[in-house]
């Protein structure tokens, strides 16, 4: 495969599509997907597991409530992954996320995931090419572990671009509704956009045991239409029927 | 390396180990263990952990009670590994272990452990061969995760003879200090004896990124002698030091 290369790759959606025709067929999708879900509890054989990366303002949050809001919350989950707390620095980096694997019938969301521990980590200079090369073997190895307990993993790259992201973060810090979320190093991370960047790609390159997908996120209507399409397209795959009565 | 034969290994201490003066030795290594321990704790940045198998009656809690008594208990955790609950085996084989991995300054215990996800299920043919390597592999991926975080691990195997514990699972029976421990398909999994054999050679063969140790176990002073001196040496071989005082 050859490498990923985010200036390459448009963040908005293709020309030709359509914002209200989109809109209304994440509608259906959406429908269906409810009663996907219901299935995949009801069966319990198969796991997902939605990885969601991004810079900051790619839509992480908008994400998760656009797609997972109309599920039933009994099987799904969501966990933000944040800086990691003392105890979890004195385990090893996937300590803290195995334990949230999902169980056989669930859907689990990480909004940020394993992956901050092979980016933020690596743009401050807090671990060295050495040790991120061990961890994306580690990951790998991670997923593999749970693709093979039928645990089916989606990773979404929310792509913004930098001048998309500028504008968000500056409507935080103006939108009474949505000064919640600025944080007073927002404009000093977007600064190490380039490098940011440059660990993805490499994310992207040595974390593929598992199938990375780049969704164009500068209109949030267009990202959550692809994550809410290939959401459906793998539960549709796996085949699922209701357990026959016992007995 | 040579593939380990169980049955060319002696259950018991080599000729000329002179019991009396093993256990004075024993005594003297389990004080030089106890401070160690409390560096280990104080210095917090190693781990050790301890993964003890072997047959029924092979002397596993025993071990743990002989070595690990007189430790810090605030540094110093056991599990024993049941029968996986429900909750367990819904997820990967792997979730429930990975919880209790050493955080920096702990020694971990696991009386019985991951292995026997590649041992009594293999036994019991509650997975095929595919499986079992596929088990094996991902136990290697999970050491070499741990090692990487300086979780230093030591794994023994317990070795007794059949007709050892024949004798001892007899006691069970008779002795009312021990018919606790006596389940009603004991001898019944002892008819078992060389096909766990067998799956302990394969996985001595095949989970090899840590060393394992054939720990002569028909005798408890030898058994626990035996450990003590390893993690002796291991815990010497961390070159630690007392933290500076801060400020």
């Amino acid at each position: 495969m050859s490498k990923i290369r985010l200036k390459d790759i448009d963040t908005r959606a293709p020309h030709g599509i359509d914002k209200d025709k989109t809109k209304e067929e994440l509608k259906a999708i959406l429908e269906e997907l409810e009663d996907l879900q219901n299935l995949l509890y009801a069966e319990s054989k198969h796991s997902i597991l939605v990885v969601i990366q991004g810079m900051d303002a790619s839509g992480k949050d908008g994400l998760t409530k656009d797609v997972f809001t109309s599920m039933n919350p009994q099987g799904v989950n969501v966990t933000s992954f944040k800086v990691p707390t003392a105890e979890e620095l004195a385990h090893d980096f996937l300590w803290r996320i195995h334990q949230h694997a999902p169980a056989k019938g669930m859907i689990h969301i990480f909004n940020r995931s394993h992956y901050e521990d092979v980016l933020v980590t690596r743009v401050h200079g807090i671990i060295d090419d050495k040790i991120a090369k061990q961890h994306m073997h580690a990951i790998n190895d991670f997923e593999r572990l749970l693709t093979h307990n039928n645990t089916h993993i989606l990773k979404f790259h929310l792509h913004i671009s930098q001048k998309e992201q500028q504008s968000r973060l500056q409507e935080r810090l103006e939108n009474p509704k949505k000064m919640w979320k600025y944080n007073a190093g927002d404009f000093d991370e977007s600064k190490l956009w380039d490098k940011y960047m440059d660990y993805y790609e490499d994310i992207f390159a040595h974390c593929d045991e598992v199938l990375w997908h780049i969704v164009p996120a500068d209109q949030n209507w267009y990202k959550s239409y692809t994550v809410a399409s290939l959401l459906l397209k793998t539960l549709k795959g796996l085949k699922m029927k209701y357990p026959e009565r016992k007995g």
